[in-house]
């Protein structure tokens, strides 16, 4: 997408023999727009660890272009090499233990290096993978995109129906499941960006997000950027709107659902999946299908919950008035904070889920006739 | 309540020759313990209007003792004096136009004033009804936290029954209807100190509260000063708490409830009553009964909600590295927000309210059991 009135994605490859790649630092926006390159494994694991590249597509590429890095960096005997990109594949999987994509990408990467014949042979083919998993990713994208467009036009439709041809359509959105979180285009924004682009009114109300305040931070500023409508609310503000009819459907991001259609997304989201039941509105979820994990039916008990550092909760951080970022501690010094980062929203609660091959119900049989390739039962992510 | 062991009170008087009152200035909690003395009858309309206090029992108690210090600044002859609190009345009422405490307390003091036969007898009138306004406040919070007190003994033994003998009662709690926000003891807070007070092993989750983050900074404080176990959490994960059967209760205040049991309090509180009925947690509203408004029944098309300036949702205060107190602004600079400040909970997901008659159901016939002078239609608030 545009920054700036220039077109780019949110990764992609600056030097070829060194294995680098070049990031936007996610950490300063929406203050600055800043680049980061890197450049050796280490540099990938920490990019993804201290989230200046987050998202479960953007994730994904980082850890695909994470295991060509290693490919060019390890030794050029077949056992040392070996070991060297089992390491760095263990590295990256540890760094965010939620991000099913994280482990879908190094597995492919895995897969690709074994099937080589010799290490030139594995390196090439890490560089294609990397770059074909990046593709995927804005295809699927794309293919989220247009399935959302005619969500979109029926709500479009129906609110011609009930006299309010004059608003715009309301969307109320968590997180950042943005261009941001993708290689491009993102999966909830992704119905948002067609629709703008087809000429439809849109109004985004956007959930800040806390504790990190990715909507505040990161939605805001890929929808500024692309001149979408939009105001940012408190996350606790959602329910009132819906109460008061002010939102026509809620769209979010996942970062895995199970084979029954049970979704993991940030913290919070099942809030808000409880107020759209309560109010009558309808609640997607929009996610490239690589989130399905196809070894969980349910997500309550199957989905593990990272817990991050007290921190990100007792301080918030921005831009400070003399133009700098830095943070304010919001509590007593001595007062301790949790912070889980996602929640799960049962099935029972989706409308529907938006993949890359259409819509269908958030239930196990909707789910496997839409990818019949993938049977339940222990199948794990493909 | 005690602060570094020593116990304190929201306001008390220091000299009453000048009519004076100390308050903590709460504008600098959680980061300093700052008093600040009410001396003139401008003192108290600043303090109000500037929050310095704040909450419906602390701003009804600053006005009942604004009204004295009014008395005790005015001319010995009767009409100037009359003159002189009249217009102290109307500056007091001024500050905070949909406080109903505040127009309360400052009628007692109109009623006792103009009843008193000369003005020596006014002055004493006066002094002695802000003690009995501030007495009074402190009377029925204990009352509240009393009656909360049993509800949470039940819960323990349901807990001891259950074989979790070990684990403290969890109570979650939203904004800050502590102390700090009455003279002292607090409403949602009443039953947790009691609790505290009687051995009750308990620990509080304290919802932060975006975007004044009444929760982090207040009632995180006042639990800490007090020595009960708490800790913070960003609005959003409530909802995973209880999904996990981590909480066992959800206690808040209210700021305005009706004949009929519905209850407006801080914005998100409808979103945490969502997820306690989604998981079969008790959700309880604990407030005096001068909170209910008597003309209303439904709460969601009658309660006025409300709304504040963007920057309280742009704008993140606290405390800044260098121990000064400051902002961040956390999303870019051209992004609008919008800030509603209360949410309405409707009576169907409460379980019951806590008031200093006792706990009721939250539906028009138990309201009425349990104060039956107030019988419904149209009845406004005492």
């Amino acid at each position: 997408m545009n920054v700036n009135g220039r077109p780019y994605r949110s990764i992609w490859p600056v030097d070829e023999r060194s294995g680098t790649v070049r990031v936007i630092d996610q950490r300063e926006l929406p203050h600055r727009f800043v680049t980061l390159d890197l450049a050796d494994p280490e540099d990938y694991v920490r990019a993804i660890a201290d989230m200046a590249v987050r998202g479960a597509g953007l994730i994904g590429a980082t850890a695909a272009w994470g295991m060509w890095s290693a490919a060019v960096a390890a030794p050029e005997s077949r056992p040392a090499f070996d070991a060297a990109v089992s390491r760095a594949a263990e590295s990256l999987i540890a760094t965010r233990p939620t991000a099913s994509n994280l482990r879908w990408a190094v597995d492919r990467q895995r897969g690709v290096l074994s099937a080589a014949p010799d290490v030139p042979a594995a390196r090439d083919a890490a560089r294609r993978e990397a770059q074909a998993v990046t593709d995927g990713d804005v295809d699927m994208c794309r293919s989220i995109g247009r399935h959302g467009l005619d969500l979109l036009r029926s709500i479009r439709r129906a609110k011609d129906d009930a006299g309010r041809r004059d608003e715009p359509i309301r969307l109320l959105t968590h997180c950042n499941a943005g261009w941001l979180a993708f290689a491009d285009v993102g999966s909830a924004t992704a119905p948002i960006y067609a629709a703008h682009d087809a000429g439809l009114a849109l109004h985004v109300w956007v959930d800040e997000t806390r504790p990190r305040l990715q909507g505040a931070a990161l939605t805001a500023w890929e929808l500024g950027s692309h001149g979408i409508p939009h105001d940012i609310i408190a996350d606790n503000a959602g329910g009132h709107l819906m109460q008061h009819g002010l939102v026509d459907l809620v769209m979010t991001g996942a970062d895995r659902v199970t084979s029954g259609g049970d979704a993991a997304n940030k913290i919070g989201t099942y809030l808000k999946a409880l107020a759209a039941r309560d109010n009558g509105v309808p609640f997607y979820v929009a996610f490239p299908s690589s989130t399905f994990d196809w070894s969980l039916d349910d997500g309550l008990s199957g989905i593990p919950i990272e817990e991050r550092g007290a921190d990100e909760v007792r301080r918030v951080r921005g831009r400070l008035r003399d133009g700098s970022i830095g943070d304010v501690m919001i509590c007593p010094e001595d007062s301790g904070a949790r912070n889980w980062a996602f929640d799960v929203t049962p099935r029972r609660l989706i409308s529907g889920l938006i993949t890359e091959r259409g819509v269908c119900a958030a239930d196990p049989e909707s789910i496997e006739a839409l990818f019949p390739e993938f049977r339940s039962s222990g199948i794990s992510n493909p």
